[in-house]
């Protein structure tokens, strides 16, 4: 896996470029700063980079970045603005005051800014240097996402004991007198998640028919004897790093199609969990289930097991490496991997179990550390 | 102001074609569509446009989406992948297959995709045909955010409620017993959106020192008699649409610059308000804030006014029409627009009142409802 430094030699680029802002993971993980506004970030061989910011940033970014900082004036942009009367060819030129050649960008480089920089050098977009980077944690980063799954773990055991103290009238989930709902639940698990320092968002509380469609979010009043999904992943604001787990329930009597899913995703967890381990290729991980699953008269395909069986995890929700028929990167101590079976039959339902946890030297720690239980 | 068919013709292209998730406000304005991965989106003249979704978010697009669905696999993709063993190229030939010839594309397309497409087609980024169209808010998105900005007065009421109520021990301020924290504040406030169905994030609530840099988050405990700056900007989280407000308050004995601060900023807020009309420029509307802080001897630059007066908000937060010094765009009914005067003096702290609201055929209509009061 090539660092930055050895990707620009390989491109014969003069300096790495970015623009963008926190919202993207490669952004927060170069330069550690908050900005919902794009920036640019110069970094030459050899040094930490340098991020462009506003007058009115300077102070925050030289407090929090974890490189170094300029300010737009001191670049000299209002002066190029002036000259050039367009924000993007006034911001090529001072990037090629800063860059001074050619550039190793990476692939998601706005095209028009690329196009404004064309003039003083080649825009060289990098295929996957930094999503190889990310993919392998440092131990901080290993303790950032362990944190965040333990939190993780006990939003789902808040779920699971609202669910199993609920009352059923007319079929319908009851909770302090009324209606359980979809909405309601994931409220109150987002201001519980709130409360320890997480934000979480359009967390997955499907029930009955929507569980078979698997990013459903769901909606209404959740129902006895259907199977309930929930799939959370929340961040942490602090540091920025998710987790991320899916587990299936049912509150009463699952039908016996709905308890033949969920036996059949639990034992392909269990296998692949404990095939894990540096040098297995994601695709055979993945592939070991679609076996499995066949197996046991599942398909894998348009129903049945219709996504892939996990993805990294970190600054980003899905990142490398990835559990799939195209995972051909093989996994290394460090990659921290969901393991995410999952079952789909429109008319049936769908049950998904989902664990996180990071590939250690002779296999895989899972951090996920709640029950596995169908019946509420 | 062009819309897309015009542009598109204007660029001799034969379609537009985007590759976003729904993070991308222009994605959303589109489709409708949520979704967190990446999708094609590509529209020929005159049609409502087709969005590429993998085969496990068919039913929900299908249901979702404001435009046509197809899944990757009838568009070809997966044959495509398997002669190119290239996700990218792959990519590129399936939409040149749907889009037919030369491009145009937003100015944030990813420049790995462009390279991937060139030897289909020239492809042409946009310059802001999208930002134009989304500037103009139609009566249904002016509905989304002034509901938007009622909750949100809502919530500035409850967290002034609670400033009001606390009690001081040694200059910090105590709520039910415990130091009121700029974290603990937020999250109570970010509960109580949440329960209304709004998410938000990154609300500042700074005191003190931290106030006299505009983006400061804010942490610790708050105290009496220093400026609190509390900026909230809430989404609804079904429409996507924000709000954006912010008030500066003292619990206790303002000092008398900070006081000095707050009127001037009140007087700048009042006179842009009252200016804007259609017809006149955020560069008009921000010089008249400029000369206003002059004659009271406060500058604008690397200190006092160091920012914007103001800026467009929709299903971003930060959008078109800008109240800048190059802001040359002319106002024009529908345009929704922040009013936010602020002063910032490092020693001194800063003072920031914002308001929002819609430019109309005659005037200006604020959404802010919510007292401007210095002292709780």
């Amino acid at each position: 896996m090539p660092s930055l430094d050895e990707a620009m030699e390989a491109a014969g680029a003069a300096a790495f470029v970015m623009y963008a802002s926190s919202a993207d993971p490669n952004f927060r993980y170069l330069t550690g700063f908050l900005t919902g506004d794009q920036m640019f970030y110069i970094k030459k061989p050899g040094e930490a980079g340098v991020l462009v910011v506003p007058q009115m940033e300077a102070g925050r970014a030289r407090d929090e970045a974890a490189c170094g900082i300029i300010t737009r004036g001191e670049a000299g942009y209002f002066e190029l603005l002036e000259e050039e009367q367009d924000p993007t060819r006034a911001a090529a030129r001072m990037v090629h005051r800063l860059a001074g050649g050619d550039i190793l960008v990476p692939g998601n480089f706005p095209l028009s800014v690329a196009r404004a920089y064309e003039p003083f050098g080649t825009v060289t977009p990098d295929s996957s240097t930094l999503e190889g980077m990310r993919a392998v944690k440092t131990p901080r980063e290993v303790g950032a996402i362990r944190a965040a799954q333990e939190v993780t773990n006990g939003v789902m055991a808040f779920a699971a004991e609202i669910l199993r103290h609920a009352s059923v009238a007319g079929g319908d989930l009851v909770h302090e007198g009324a209606p359980l709902t979809s909405e309601g639940l994931r409220r109150e698990m987002h201001c519980w998640l709130l409360r320890r320092g997480y934000a979480a968002q359009e967390t997955i509380i499907s029930c009955g028919p929507e569980t078979a469609q698997p990013h459903n979010t769901g909606s209404g009043t959740l129902r006895e004897h259907e199977p309930i999904l929930i799939d959370v992943f929340p961040r942490n604001e602090a540091t920025g790093y998710y987790a991320d787990m899916s587990r299936t329930f049912v509150k009463g009597v699952p039908s016996p199609e709905v308890r033949a899913l969920y036996d059949a995703v639990l034992a392909a967890q269990l296998l692949a969990e404990g095939m894990i381990c540096p040098g297995i290729t994601g695709a055979e991980v993945h592939g070991a289930v679609v076996d499995l699953f066949a197996e046991r008269g599942f398909a894998t395909g348009a129903e049945g097991f219709i996504h892939s069986l996990g993805h990294g995890v970190g600054l980003a929700i899905h990142e490398d490496p990835y559990l799939s028929p195209r995972g051909d990167v093989e996994l290394v101590p460090g990659h921290v991997v969901t393991v995410e079976p999952g079952l789909y039959y429109p008319g049936t339902g769908g049950v998904r179990l989902e664990d996180i946890g990071v590939v250690t030297k002779d296999g895989f720690e899972v951090f996920t550390n709640y029950e596995r239980t169908l019946i509420l």
